[in-house]
């Protein structure tokens, strides 16, 4: 069962670092996009803002990397029980160098 | 500047076909995911429903697949202007196999 998103985007905004009952660390972020896709043939201005949460040592790292341009990979998953709109969860991040 | 996405998924919501003022094809609909993914060296369990468009010649041939389980590739992009919440544009469907 397929679920991979791999996005390129500006580290828009960085929330505080937090941590899970079991002490994990957690940031949550605002990832947004700009490119230009294809659709039916035709090119088209794509822009979003795209919340995202990086879980685990790599959160600690990057709460301080706000306006970084990054590629980021994850998959989709529900924000919370109460709250189905998919989130991006980030499994690898690293600086986007063009 | 990458924007891809991958998602097996059940074909939970299928709208009214529709038409652009060109005169193209357009059938909204609602994909639902579930599965198992691995997130910091555990296991979490996916759900959520996300919204997803099919533009030109496809959206015809699947306006009356409700429920089926499919393949999906695309981009993430804004809703419209007034709703930035992305949804996914798909590139391409087909029905997924196992």
């Amino acid at each position: 069962m397929n679920n991979l998103i791999h996005l390129t985007a500006r580290l828009a905004e960085i929330g505080t670092l937090r941590y899970t009952p079991a002490g994990i660390p957690v940031l949550d972020i605002v990832l947004k996009h700009e490119s230009w896709q294809e659709e039916n043939g035709q090119q088209c201005l794509v822009k979003f803002e795209m919340p995202a949460r990086i879980l685990g040592k790599h959160a600690e790292e990057w709460q301080y990397r706000q306006d970084m341009m990054v590629e980021a990979e994850g998959f989709l998953a529900q924000r919370s029980q109460r709250f189905p709109q998919p989130i991006l969860r980030i499994q690898n991040i690293k600086e986007y160098k063009g």
